[in-house]
């Protein structure tokens, strides 16, 4: 999601083109009530919420993660996101991150001739031109944009830039677009987010040379629906100008949806940031499954021109068949792959074992994606973002890779959801595939090493809320949980936990049966929002079956696990391996940092909880004041 | 021609973006040798060899003539051209015009998002969006272009403006380029000029609706050749944003020639400014045969990158075939629109019956074609341009139409040439068809009408040059003349006039049967190319056959009839309604003003003379010193 619209951020907008503003009235009081924050001085609030162990710039505005790649001069992994254009970091690890530029300046910034106004996202091809990163990305010359009005000719195309100075810099080429259109008389919704690829299947399929670079671009056409567009280097051109259009790799009727039963949201109108890879159940194979991550833009009626739009990160995975000549994306399972409102614009790549974090922690070939959390709601909420001088961070990095479940065979396993049956056995069992999202193992192990502080809770059947013995004393840890649930049929039982909470405030995160779905509770979580517009405290939902599993003596509905990471105003809500939730916690109080077992409307049984303190500072470059 | 590569005109280029320069030292004695031009003031040489009757800016250079129109709400004719972007003036009557803006000031300038570099030629849709006149153009965001390099992708794209204030501005639309770029994956060698038509057969052929529109687009693909690229309007979409491609309408092999024997010029390596209209005997038809002019540009060897550039000015005609689906044209007849190497980038339009001039003189739907005559030679001439203050103008305008001719049915006629055998009668004559061009019948009357001193020079049989009894004046006249040739065997006959001769000067117009052609023989025009680079003086030279034609009593050579219209520095000269050659003639001296009869190595049979000295103020809204 770009800032394609009228919608603007009057505080993220300063922050987009100030420095780092100078703290001013440092003193604000965390143990009493809050002020309106709008009242408190420039880049006041800057630590109140600022994560520790997440990817963010220095201070300002962070939009789409975009453009990530392995430098392979360095092995460093470039993780790159919309900021000023597009800025980005370095990494040897996915833990500690190293500004590319100084207080996080971009490498690449609008206003050439192809992007009058905007660089929207763009993936890089990292042996490009003349061996070099190349990067293709959305060059915007007119706003606005928006799948609810008409679509102004020409206001994206995909241009080229090449990385110099070790990717501190992408150099525009001098040439203009080379997809300087949609296809002919496809009147779009949306054209924008190239990813490109190369993928041996592909080759074979479409009778392209080896190694041929494809690329994706996300958009739709007006009454018709949302699609991918699919392009393919023309010739080897060693230039990349020549783009060859292959029709539209995927569409889906407008409005429509994979399921209503809401496993994965809706396709809506319009697709974006649309990322094409292939997995195995190791990780990143080339050859393997055809997965898809996109968000999708979507509208309750009415549409409300260049105002409708609510925002589906899915992914989906499936098989391929050739219509009219055209190769066409057929999917067989879809998901979502953050149920978070404020979760969006996921962006991967493929980390090589060679890599330096793959040769440091032994990782086979991975497929690494980082979510944006937009801090504003897509610029729609009056956050005090002055104050804060920050807006938006994005989520931990994922491993994406194919998960197998094996599964009791019923009418649970059946249903169309975000997985597909992948093999059915004698003896009544099915193995379910689906897509498996871990957090990435290097701050995974990280957030346990560096824990300053790690505690451990015992669990048990409980049938009531209660603190745990010892809270984490900050709002920067990880804990791992687990809930076992005897039945699925009482709908009146929550069970989770309570987080940042205390005397004044409390968030609680729960599973139901009700309607299978973990659910952040956020409506007491803050008492800015007394004080203060633009703190949200809606409430997160995300539909989640726990399956009926074979055990050795019968069958048992799956357990639960849960692995939470707080971070300041993040939170980070993984359950089983194929599932999150995130979303911002904008608690006040300096003693909102209870954790407890929450439970209503019967009794579940607890594993113990560990938790870990502290995490690891992401920017240890930075000169940080926390 | 654009200036499209580094060959830069440091005086026109000052020319372009100063405002008139005051007039310096303005003393200059015309009736003693020339300095060295270039040691004279600024603007001193503004009179010298400015035309009086011809279009061209208040001051500054002139380029390629384009976007004329008649507006349908006025009646009135707009002549555009290229200037500081492009610039207009309307006329009543082809005879005087009245700038759109003071100063000549543009119409349209480059610096858009579009065209951050330039503006190139375009052509006009009366009623366009929302019925008011809309301009296709040439956008420009990259240089240098040529044939001779490789080609930079997107530097032409083709781009809307809509007429304001009646013409005096064309306002860019909010929007990208509506033909973004060349159809896909062809390598041009450029891609400008869109010439835009609509033509009752072509819908038929194409089995589009009524009244679509249409344009070409001129260019050539490396390695293959010469093209003009066909498009047409999408689904009659109202707003002009979606063209669609239908192939190369016309292509030429690189480098080939309709006939060595050099009645047309060379196709070269890629065509600019076609125009695409239908003509029959009276002058516009929709529904007539089908002409092309266009601009060749070629090269001797070696072709030297970013230098080479020969031009021609060709016409041609014919008919169409359908190859694998595509409609393309098929030339039955091709010439030099103008053998003037200085004369270039003709761009005509439909001028109708119902428009003022229509209406004033009774002429019936026309196609009025303006040349363009290059002052410095397409930039590469080191003018004295700072000196005169303007550089180049456009030739009179020429009414075309469908020319027929009775000729003796010999080889003469059958030669593959600059015409086509129309029919074949049965008494041994055959009816030749060609491209009939005159000087519109507007200034042609006017400059009678008006004339300040007539003068009749009476003929005969003359066997040696002689200074006329009476010659002008001035420098500025319009005389008509015939000669008569009793043999086309003798290779030493020349036989014309000397014109602008005096003393010190002299320049010979005279047509020989040796190569069959038409010569200005400007070797002694000029005493200042003695003093000051940049003052050409090389021959003209343009085929032209004199065909055999029946008499009452037998058959005789076709008698060459002139008109030759001197003004200023600009000489025209016309034979027979279908030939031209166009160029300048720097005379310095005042007093080479004579005119003569020049014959060598035989002798010829001259009709009468006439001399209509004055001709007409073009511009009588400027405010002249002349």
């Amino acid at each position: 999601m770009k800032i394609t619209g009228p919608i603007v951020l009057p505080a993220a907008a300063v922050l987009a083109t100030n420095p780092l503003l100078p703290r001013q009235s440092n003193v604000t009081d965390y143990n009493s009530a809050p002020p309106n924050l709008t009242t408190l001085g420039n880049a006041s609030l800057f630590e109140t919420w600022r994560p520790r162990a997440h990817f963010l710039p220095a201070y300002g505005s962070i939009g789409d993660p975009c453009m990530h790649y392995t430098d392979p001069s360095t092995g460093l992994f470039h993780v790159g996101y919309l900021h000023e254009g597009a800025s980005g970091a370095t990494t040897s690890d996915l833990v500690t991150y190293t500004d590319l530029n100084p207080n996080s300046e971009p490498f690449i910034r609008a206003g050439g001739i192809n992007d009058h106004v905007a660089v929207f996202d763009g993936s890089v091809i990292e042996k490009g031109i003349n061996g070099t990163p190349t990067l293709l990305y959305t060059s915007v010359n007119y706003l606005p944009i928006q799948w609810t009005i008409r679509y102004t000719k020409g206001s994206e195309t995909q241009s080229l830039a090449v990385a110099t100075d070790g990717g501190r810099n992408f150099t525009k080429l001098e040439h203009g677009p080379v997809i300087p259109s949609p296809p002919f008389a496809y009147n779009v919704t949306g054209f924008r987010d190239p990813y490109v690829f190369q993928n041996p299947n592909f080759d074979q399929m479409l009778e392209s040379s080896n190694g041929t670079w494809y690329t994706i671009i996300s958009g739709g056409i007006h009454g018709e629906g949302p699609s991918l567009f699919l392009y393919r280097q023309y010739e080897q051109d060693p230039y990349f100008e020549n783009w060859e259009f292959l029709g539209q790799w995927w569409s889906e009727e407008a409005n429509s949806t994979w399921t209503e039963a809401g496993w994965a949201g809706r396709w809506g109108f319009n697709f974006e940031v649309g990322n094409l890879f292939a997995l195995d159940s190791n990780g990143y194979n080339a050859e393997g499954e055809v997965f898809v991550t996109l968000g999708a833009e979507w509208s309750y009626k009415p549409i409300v021109p260049q105002v409708s739009d609510n925002r589906e990160m899915l992914w989906a995975a499936g098989s391929h068949k050739f219509v009219d000549g055209n190769l066409q994306f057929v999917p067989s399972m879809a998901g979502r792959l953050d149920a978070g409102r404020s979760a969006y614009a996921a962006a991967g790549k493929h980390l090589p074992a060679s890599s330096q974090a793959g040769q440091s922690s032994g990782a086979p070939d991975r497929f690494i994606s980082y979510l944006w959390l937009t801090g504003d709601f897509y610029g729609t909420l009056d956050f005090p973002t002055t104050q804060q001088n920050w807006s938006g961070s994005l989520l931990l990095p994922r491993e994406l890779s194919v998960g197998y479940i094996n599964v009791v065979d019923n009418a649970l396993a059946w249903e169309k959801g975000s997985w597909r049956v992948d093999s059915q056995n004698d003896n009544g069992i099915l193995t379910l595939a689906t897509l498996r999202q871990q957090i990435a193992r290097e701050p995974l192990a990280a957030f346990q090493q560096n824990a300053t502080n790690s505690t451990t809770q015992s669990g048990g059947s409980i049938s009531s809320s209660r603190t745990f013995d010892r809270s984490p004393r900050s709002k920067h840890y990880m804990m791992t949980a687990s809930i076992s649930f005897t039945t699925r049929t009482n709908d009146d039982l929550k069970a989770g936990f309570s987080i940042l909470s205390g005397p004044n405030e409390n968030t609680n995160i729960y599973y139901q049966f009700s309607n299978e779905s973990l659910i952040i509770d956020r409506s007491n979580s803050s008492a800015v929002s007394a004080t203060t517009s633009g703190i949200n405290t809606d409430n997160e939902s995300g539909k989640f079956r726990l399956f009926d599993v074979p055990t050795a003596n019968g069958t048992s509905i799956e357990t639960l696990n849960l692995t939470i990471v707080v971070d300041g105003g993040v939170v980070e809500v993984h359950a089983n391996d194929r599932f999150a939730v995130s979303t911002w916690v904008w608690s006040w109080y300096e003693d909102s940092t209870d954790v407890g077992f929450f439970v209503e409307g019967g009794e579940v049984e607890f594993g113990e909880v560990k938790i870990w303190e502290g995490l690891v500072d992401a920017w240890p470059g930075r000169n940080s004041t926390s």
